[in-house]
């Protein structure tokens, strides 16, 4: 079995940024996307390439933490952390999971106590303070396959080229579900709702399957 | 004079993404941010960072390729063409302006024209034809700055450390203006809508000074 890369989303709040770094984890190899707390999300900026992404679903992070250990990978916090480690520098050993921080806070203590390091990602202007989280994720997932030496996908023309999609599912931007994960779903997002983890304000309809109509460059 | 980056944005038709395109500017160091054609854009997703990037505005690309030669800039097209190099190779020899291609279409061959060589960025999976425009402008802002050798920032926390905000001024998200610039302006903003190149349907009052209502999280 060779390398492989993970994605971890935990508490990220605007939902179109689950879809562009859905785009950007498919362009950069990784196996899975796993969102955690949350089960629906926006695809918006997906460009439709959630339909090629595996997504699984955890309720908590403990079980996601158990998961990925079990596979053997290491968990590495996008995260400026005084002993983070500069991403260009290539600090990884094997398979590895990347968790990414909420939008506005990032890591929660919580959080950080899972991974087994931590990358940054060198600034040098004064004008902000952190990148955009799917900007932050793709530069990190990017190096990672370039350490991990992954084998580029042949072109056509000036793109690269896209497998078929697979047939249309109901509900595909939802992982599959049971009885009981749709109580326990409903239950988490009452709590994530009065938490006031996610906004709610910008898409009354993203529960719906909104992906074939949302195939738009962004 | 050390090395300098600048980015050059021509006819990119959403306008969000300019302001997370500056985001990253000001992080990666970036010199000046290069309108070419539109003037007024978009600050969301820019998160206060427009206030600390430079911005210039030419009508024509022929103006902006003049400007950046006198520089002494080479100029870098972001696009996967045949002769393009991994970005991650670091393909560069001096300060360096880089040609983003719109959305949809990449760069014309008009914009082809005025590069004096190209970068893309590899891709592993099967999933998405391109990257979001950002995220890929982003990953090679970030390469040129390891690459230049650019200071790092200083950090706060876990955070970088953000200069003062400049103060107010009336209608900061558009460049200096003289009255010629402005019928200039308005002539070019009549034949940019008649060419459809860009969406005015997202944001009917882009044009009034939206930044400091749009300092959010993106």
């Amino acid at each position: 079995m060779g390398l492989e890369s993970y994605v971890v989303v935990h508490n990220i709040a605007k939902r179109h940024n689950v879809g562009t770094l859905a785009r950007s984890a498919t362009a950069f190899g990784v196996s899975e996307l796993i969102l955690v707390g949350r089960r629906d999300f926006n695809c918006f900026g997906s460009h439709g390439s959630t339909s090629h992404v595996r997504f699984r679903h955890f309720h908590s992070l403990q079980d996601a933490h158990l998961f990925l250990k079990e596979k053997d990978c290491d968990i590495c916090g996008v995260e400026i952390t005084d002993d983070a480690m500069a991403v260009n520098q290539h600090p990884f050993k094997k398979s590895t999971a990347f968790l990414l921080g909420n939008e506005g806070t990032g890591l929660s203590a919580k959080e950080c106590e899972i991974c087994d390091f931590f990358v940054y990602i060198p600034q040098y202007g004064c004008g902000t303070a952190s990148l955009n989280v799917t900007v932050a994720a793709s530069i990190v997932l990017h190096h990672f396959g370039v350490w991990a030496g992954f084998p580029e996908r042949t072109r056509d023309g000036n793109k690269f080229s896209v497998a078929e999609r697979p047939l249309k599912q109901a509900r595909q931007n939802y992982c599959i579900e049971t009885a009981d994960a749709i109580i326990e779903e409903r239950k988490s997002r009452r709590e994530n709702a009065s938490n006031g983890f996610f906004d709610e304000s910008e898409n009354g309809t993203a529960s719906s399957n909104l992906l074939d109509a949302l195939f738009v460059d962004d």
